[in-house]
């Protein structure tokens, strides 16, 4: 049986998973991906490759994941059976492409780019509950911009690492970091070649303690050059991450 | 006991009600919000006034009732102790106010906004589901904002009125519809005086078939001069549909 390797763009709500990654009893989007390909493609098995593992509560719009599957299947023939098999999930394939073999969803990209949603007001969120992270102070963004800027560029990000991070190294070089307001939203774009583990949510927690007068701005550049966990804010919530973009090299994608 | 008269400004997301009112067998937003209130001011009974009996599935940024409730209890404390007492329901009491005797919720507006948010592409949702209309074929919005211009204006709106509305006239003046797109997320801010039952989701079940090409713009205006029902599109999902503000005249608000 020939092979072809796919990509697949992939949207959902993180709210009702554990996160990317299958684990035992508990509902993954990779489970839930791979049992709606397996409905219709009469393999034993299917393993998909993800560019970011994001974790319960993280919302996709646009994750890139690659899958072997049977080269007879049409990219459009494996979108749409896919998407029929979710039906009930809030999941969503927004794309399927072929892709040559050489192609890995997490190692041949080049930057991902997430975006942090925060509403920005006293009372509790009624329709954007799951949806974003409810923050109560006032943020005042242009301080959060300020201690924003001590974040771009390669340093040793530590001290916005998870503790339980697997990456052999903590060096990280971010490289656009854009924040901006409309009434009570705040939205924070960030880009990087890669991530360590609750980087950005660590990095959103602290901007925040900045845009609410709790920290100088200074105190984001003293933060990470301490390279020391302890010394950076608490991890944003994951309700209001979304993992928006996969940028790969033109020789791959 | 010296009673007063207070305004609340409310949020609430539509999905898991049967719309506002008080029904049999039914969770309302009327009910959940009158049973916090219940909880901590000592009546037999309260009783909200709504500017705007929204149906199931319908969303509010900007609904807004009035409630006679003892004199002694602060603005601040009915909307502070609502809020606790609603926590799990998707409702939020964003301001409240004491206004006069003369102020009704209903009958002392002048002016109602909605804003129609429609998906406009093939993939299903996943994210926004529930949130917005989900609308397949593409919607090309100048013809429909040149179909929405025949709707502006004092009409006979019989075409777009629901057949079991209560109001008495089915002459309604509609001061503004604005159509705009951003990707795939085309808004419909539409406002007037009042509305007739379903008068904003039929409008839009319209102005679809003239963005999807079905309807020449002209077609609006047949449709709208026939005054019956049958001649108007179908009505857009209710999960679309933002009550976002109500305006009242200075001398009561």
């Amino acid at each position: 049986m020939s092979m072809q390797r796919f990509k697949l763009t992939i949207e959902y709500h993180g709210g009702l998973f554990s996160g990317w990654q299958r684990q035992e009893n508990a509902p993954s989007v990779q489970q839930a991906i791979e049992e709606s390909i397996l409905k219709f493609c009469r393999l034993e098995d299917v393993r998909l490759h993800v560019a970011g593992r994001t974790d319960a509560g993280v919302h996709a719009r646009g994750q890139v994941a690659h899958v072997d599957l049977p080269a007879r299947f049409a990219p459009y023939t494996i979108k749409q059976a896919t998407n029929y098999h979710l039906q009930g999930a809030p999941i969503t394939i927004l794309k399927v492409e072929t892709v040559p073999f050489a192609f890995h969803a997490r190692f041949s990209a080049i930057r991902r780019s997430y975006l942090y949603r925060i509403i920005n007001r006293y009372d509790p969120l009624a329709i954007e509950r799951g949806l974003a992270w409810h923050v109560r102070p006032p943020l005042d963004i242009s301080l959060m911009q300020e201690g924003a800027e001590f974040l771009l560029g390669k340093h040793d990000f530590s001290t916005f690492r998870a503790s339980e991070c697997q990456a052999l190294s903590p060096i990280r070089t971010v490289e656009k970091i854009e924040i901006s307001r409309q009434e009570e939203l705040i939205e924070i774009k960030v880009k990087a070649p890669s991530f360590l583990h609750h980087q950005v949510r660590n990095m959103v927690g602290t901007l925040k303690l900045v845009g609410e007068k709790k920290w100088d701005p200074i105190r984001v550049k003293q933060a990470l050059e301490m390279q020391d966990r302890r010394q950076g804010g608490p991890t944003a919530s994951a309700e209001g991450l979304y993992f928006i973009q996969v940028d790969y090299g033109v020789e791959t994608a």
